[in-house]
């Protein structure tokens, strides 16, 4: 659990990273499989004391990655050292990273116009991940014409879009920003304990006006949230770990 | 033969993983690799005896995959946990994953609307796969535009789609639904013993409302029904199986 | 020389599947090889005499593949037995294959509408391929606007690409479709023994009604006419072979 | 630093390589990495003698590319031979290049006549880093209608970009030209000190008339300003030289 | 430099084969490289004397190729003999293809109305490379939009195009033909010594009206000339040879 401090009124670096792990390390002798996973997961427990970090399993969801580590900090350097030092490790000697996504906290317009004064300055520009079993992350690009509307006509978009999402109450969201520091607008990472009903979310709004100015909002990862060990144990489950399949 | 008891009212999760085995596995010693199938077709085996789970080969139907396994159950762990098991194995040290598609199932309104109240809310949140030879799968993603219609609109589209779909009697459709949980809206599974049924069907629903609002429906998989070591074993003949041929 | 007898009325699989050759099997001993190749050759031979099956290089007409098999079969399990049979072979442990294509034959409106009754029923339900020495495929897919012309307007289009088609008599087309069963619609196979003739077919034809309707027609292949040790052989020419230039 | 001279009037060659350390990098001995790094490094401070060559860091901000290397220079020559002598290094066996690109200096009649006669002539000739801490640079290419609009439309959409940018002092801009030479039409590279404040640009040019002509903008790559062996060091940092995290 | 006699009236194979060298070849020792490079080098220089070959460094120019080999013929079977015992040579045991472009050349109606009769169908049925410096390649594909004009209409179109490339008299340009042979329309190669000069060409052109048509015309290489030997020197040149940087 992270036990970084808010520091109000300061933006946040956001970095979500996804690792893969090769095929061939599976030919490594267990002992040293459990060597290099307890390195890696150390190190990220390490950085947990200083940052906000969070660990998910993406093993069953996807096919092109294994896990997620996801990393919020106050210092963009927090960000390059721990990838630096996560590089560092024995178990990077068969690691990829096939998808890598940099953001920024920011303040809403949208939000404080939509709730009222004040309230959205301070959840939007410190993120405060819960405890839900779910994490839907994906990166968003709108179509240039949505920047060609009026405020106003953005504004009664985002009405509508925020309106339904409310009417979802287990679903939480957490919008970050990429404009110029990434390929993607934005990074949104909606936490839940039901898939079931961010399904359902998604599907509602398909029909909303803002939905209809999406470029692209691929790549979707479904992942499940754990700790640093679990993480990578998942990746391989040893027979001995699975007795009720014996 | 899947066990697993229908639990009327609950929606299952649906999980479509395609595998590819690397082409260095074929250099190993053939009785190492029949133990690597052995393990491997085990492991699925025991997992039927709990989930919904289906093998299927795409050897000389694809070039980019091998084999296929269909896995539904109520929980999303068992998702999770029985590909975590799979790359735990030693096979796994030679797989790729190159497609894989996480979804759930759900009512449909549009099927009961057409069909009349109450049948679909028993189909359709059950998959039930038969016995047929083939299954045809793909993911599914409308074009924006589809959601911008009128719900009758909608309808009488998909009325249209259902009608032309009833005169192929030969084929039985699975709809699941992916919105938020991964990257194409829907994953569809035709099953049928008539390839040739199947490729017509198609062919003549390129012309109906609901054809023009796609944006995407493929790759395209045809596969074909087997079990847990005939799915492994295809992924090699060796030549003393093959004694038609000598 | 294929021996497959035609049986009137039923429809053919049709399988082109494109391999290439791992650039570290050139570091094999050149004995090694050459029993590679017999093995796979002698493997491609002996379903020559069941099947309708061709062999192509494609050795410097393109960079992503090195040579292509071509079969027919009224089976379904053959194309996949095929396969998996050549994938135990030894050769397969260096083999990718890189583009695959799966389709059907069918019986043609169009073209029965412009030929006259029953003349297509016989030739598009099995193919036959001639002696040319240079066969041109590709994935063909046409836009959904295409499904939404009525039937006149869309034989008046094919009436003209046929036209032109017929102008060019050294050439001839091959058509087959993948509805459903592979991510294209048709797979066109076209034989010449002159590839300036199909270059200034396809030019000519770019002007065409139907062509306007394309979504995507590549990759296209060149792929000159041999046999399977012939083939085998292009991959690396060993300086042995090549005297004219010591 | 770099210490080539400016030659007044005369057009610059530019150049972003994108380096990737290739994963089993990480199974060599620590001290054989060492001499891989000073030998890499001792080369790029060769070229910094004689050309305006930068190192930059992507460890943490991007999952494709571990670091970058900047050179300008008058000659062509130049470019193809550093990077040809780059390649000579033991360093090079395990590295890959996954994103290049080369462009030239050009005379700007948009900035001219924005800023009044001369300005531009000196400042975009010769480019001149300064010493921000990021560095951020992506492709860009316009749509084919940008070009078919008339130059006073064109002048007066690249007046509103560059007061837009003119309002965030904290960002500068440099401009390169890739017509020909490469895939994309421009590469633009961005130094700040403050991430943030580039993002905030970013989006607000978003709901610029110049930016609804962009057809394509990324990658986008996040970069950190370093030495040469600081940009090899955080490919990997031993844990001995992360004493905080001990 | 080739010796290859022309045929007047005979049309020409044209094929641009982009090669790169497996980063591991780099571990090889030094003797051996020499070696691979010496028996790929004679090939190609032997090849010279029966057909159009030159050779082109793009080390430096891009990331994802390292040299590219242009042969020009009467004969397709010389395409693809050449390419097949290239790929016999050891250093093919190390080498991938990641560009291939196969087209052939063709009297053009365009130049003829333009420059009169009887100019073009010498010129443009043989190609005759000069001896500049750096050759730009490219594959080009129209939009089908383009031959829906009428034929006034795109010779209009070609007169602007052909008069701009006028005034830039020290680009020479090679246009060949690839309709049904492969990917692309067009393979264009334009010979210069300054790449200023088709920078501003290519620039200017953007705003022509054949320009429009454009529907793909990248990955665009920029080719430095050299000799076999010294092509495949750059890949990795050793300290020895780069004397004025010690």
């Amino acid at each position: 659990m992270s036990t970084m401090e808010t520091r109000p009124g300061r933006r946040q670096y956001v970095k979500f990273t996804f690792f893969k792990v090769a095929a061939d390390w599976r030919r490594l002798d267990a002992g040293l499989r459990d060597r290099h996973k307890a390195e890696f997961a150390s190190l990220v427990e390490g950085w947990a004391e200083r940052n906000l970090v969070r660990c998910y399993s993406t093993v069953g969801t996807r096919g092109d990655v294994d896990f997620m580590v996801w990393q919020v900090s106050y210092e963009m350097d927090d960000i390059q050292r721990m990838q630096s030092e996560l590089l560092g490790t024995d178990l990077a000697a068969y690691l990829d990273t096939p998808f890598s996504y940099l953001s920024m906290t920011k303040h809403s317009n949208y939000v404080e116009k939509y709730s009222g004064p004040g309230r959205d300055s301070f959840t939007r520009l410190s993120l405060a991940p819960g405890e839900h079993k779910y994490l839907f992350v994906y990166p968003l690009t709108k179509v240039r014409e949505w920047y060609g509307l009026t405020g106003d006509e953005r504004q009664e978009a985002m009405n509508q879009h925020i309106a339904i999402g409310h009417t979802y109450s287990s679903v939480k969201l957490n919008t970050t920003y990429s404009f110029g520091l990434d390929d993607q607008e934005f990074v949104l990472a909606f936490e839940t304990d039901e898939p079931g009903d961010f399904l359902d979310l998604v599907q509602e709004l398909r029909g909303s006006v803002s939905s209809a100015y999406t470029l692209t909002d691929v790549p979707i990862f479904t992942c499940a949230t754990t700790d640093a060990l679990g993480m990578l144990d998942a990746v391989a489950a040893s027979p001995a770990r699975v007795p009720a399949l014996a």
